[in-house]
């Protein structure tokens, strides 16, 4: 048996840029851009145990990950806590910085953010060096699973059948414009992956087109959990007039419209719970929106929070706050879905099925796709993460990256539009 | 090596009650008694590896854990938040319950919160065994040390200078019952452990005796940090009286009065912070707590909180709302302090020292006691908690407890003081 401090001391850390096809997903903003940047973190231990992590691959990520990893050698892979003492050290990265970040209604954007959403995926790497080198699953670093397999839901959004001009990738699930189109979309999900329950993404469509979709999506699977998210495109007046639309049939309403002021404005005025991963994505803001009762669901996301500690944390104080958790997701890889599921099998009250984009990416760069049965993922009992990255995959979508002319290294859904729609700009707020 | 799963499979499970000797320390209820009662831990992996835990010994928490020891055997020390799910299924172990504690000044008194300091040793005594199985000590376990040592600072108490009739053991530290036996107990803590904060346990004398004390150290020891904790003897405004009096000189100004509506009056007309290990012990005290503003710091106990992940989590909740976070202690041995210390270190914000009745134990049930230098305790970096039991010690303070009486196996400060003052009652609050 190798000496354990050498097992975990860091010795390399390697971070690719890829970018990974995405269909034409509709979203307030625009559409997805035929490819998204993710960022994969792999650090190497001096016993060669690599572990592998996944961020946002966006150009400001990249630039303080390649910082962070030029001070990781010499650490070790069990030093989680220190490591945002560490990113906190690296030259500019603490000054708040405003802005909004057009491209993944991700939030309010601050230099603590984006340090924390890249900590996240060295983190998680560590994670899964750590637990390969001690022969346990990332659960059992977290306290361990208190459930066998976490649920789900069907992410369902507005679609174009292809990108603007046939870019990018083709796939076979045709145009989603309408209500018969949500419903067919759903349906598909149900019969590949078992989904129990359904959010649809909005804020593309005029409010009652979206309500009718709702209405025809409680039609087709009654009693299943509904959620609609139009991304915070609607006014106070108009949230509330969809909350009255759909009261009996929403399980939550998430980010109806922006801030914490207007979501406590619709909060006090209707009896459907808001979910968030506009509103509260970070620990500052948790205070005033709890305070004031804006949200009544917060869907963490272990990328904005800094990890999964730090995921834990947060789950802890929607738990003593009486705030719901359910789990938001990106555009991203089977890294991250691994990630979530491991850290959502450890938190007792995680009561709403969890949101993942996975089921639209069909590119991975791990070797062996993880499966949705009935809706859940099984939570891995192998060592670290469970995955294990496909080198040739990386190296392909690593190949896209380096050969991109610049236009897929920021996600920006409005460009996307753009290329549909020259006059399109970015819409107002409220939209509706 | 052997099969992980065997190493991590809980095997056995041993309970050892203990009587340990406590001096005749005063506070605002009594006095401690000659001896108070603690449960020692232990479980065993079907590999051998024993991991250690320490929790109150009085009667009810003995019964809870006699239960929680016969349903672990067959699951596995990293199963720490299944924990309190198996704990909770135990008859009787939910309902709340009302009531004072009289003997500990531990708060609110629920099933829920008997029910977490009995998981607490369970959960430490787990962490114990992991660390040992894996190689890796506690703090690792929890994210990993951001510090080398961790600070505490002297507990001062009113004394005597033994106990009625002469029980229990002897010590050569005298009497202290005015500002220069005080200050001379200071002075030997500085001399013997290094402290450089001071906190005094008060509520025992007339206000203005204790004021007086407070600046007698102010004079001794200037700039350092003081604290006075009259564990809730006073109303609001004998509380603000005092802040008034030692404005200048406290760091904070702990439990001055019961309750959180109380605690918030002082608060508002105070700048003096107010800590609490009485107003806020729970995690469903801390909405309104925190909402009133009752509290500046919380002095966090593993025990009550439910164990070192729990202990975390609060850390989380105070760092995310700008509460501050130190630990409370009660009579304990070198296992819960290497705990507390473990679970410290990993704290980023833990900017007060830490309270420990330590240096009043002259028993224990370890090898090597924990050395204080500089006032503070080395993070061990041995794997588990880094302490060893010394078996013949333990039998011998399980013989005291099997032995007693009844007298002691339920810590009973009000009766302990009426072995010295047969008219003592529990005195009316506020006191003064």
């Amino acid at each position: 048996m190798t000496d354990l401090s050498t097992a975990l001391s860091l010795a390399e850390v390697r971070l690719t840029p890829v970018l990974i096809a995405d269909p034409p997903l509709l979203n307030t903003h625009g559409v997805h851009q035929p490819y998204t940047p993710r960022l994969i973190v792999e650090v190497v231990t001096a016993d060669g145990i690599t572990g592998v992590g996944e961020t946002y691959g966006d150009a400001k990520y990249l630039a303080l990950a390649r910082e962070l990893a030029a001070a990781l050698p010499g650490r070790r892979v069990d030093g989680l806590n220190g490591l945002h003492a560490l990113a906190a050290r690296i030259p500019g990265s603490g000054a708040p910085e405003s802005g909004v970040d057009v491209g993944g209604q991700r939030g309010v954007q601050t230099a603590d953010k984006l340090r924390l959403s890249v900590v996240s995926g060295f983190e998680v790497a560590c994670l899964d060096a750590l637990g390969k080198a001690l022969g346990l699953p990332v659960h059992a670093l977290l306290g361990g699973k208190v459930r066998d397999a976490v649920e789900y839901s069907a992410y369902l959004f507005y679609r174009w059948a292809e990108h603007p001009g046939g870019a990018g990738q083709r796939d076979d699930w045709g145009a989603a414009l309408d209500p018969a189109g949500v419903v067919e979309q759903a349906r598909r999900f149900v019969r590949d992956y078992g989904f129990g329950s359904f959010k649809l993404k909005g804020g593309v469509f005029p409010p009652d087109e979206e309500i009718a979709a709702i209405r025809a999506l409680a039609a087709a699977f009654p009693g299943r959990p509904l959620r609609l998210d139009p991304n915070g495109a609607w006014s106070v007046a108009t949230s509330l007039y969809v909350a009255r639309e759909l009261g009996g049939v929403l399980e939550y309403l998430e980010d109806p419209t922006l801030g914490t002021a207007q979501m406590a404005e619709v909060a006090a005025a209707t009896d459907v719970p808001l979910a968030t991963n506009m509103c509260v994505t970070t620990f500052p803001e948790i205070p005033e929106a709890f305070a004031k009762g804006a949200v009544q669901v917060v869907l963490s996301d272990h990328h904005y929070w800094g990890g999964l500690l730090r995921t834990r944390e947060l789950a802890a104080i929607c738990r003593t706050f009486g705030v719901g958790l359910s789990m938001h997701s990106n555009t991203h890889t089977g890294i991250s879905l691994a990630a979530m599921t491991h850290v959502a099998a450890t938190v007792s009250d995680l009561d709403n099925a969890c949101d993942s984009h996975y089921p639209w990416q069909t590119e991975d760069v791990i070797t062996r796709r993880l499966p949705f049965e009935g809706g859940r993922i099984e939570v891995s009992d192998a060592p670290g993460l469970g995955v294990e990255l496909d080198r040739e995959r990386l190296e392909f979508l690593h190949r896209r990256w380096l050969d991109d002319d610049g236009t897929h290294r920021d996600r920006d859904d409005v460009a996307a539009m753009r290329v549909a729609d020259p006059d399109w700009v970015m819409p107002a707020v409220p939209r509706w």
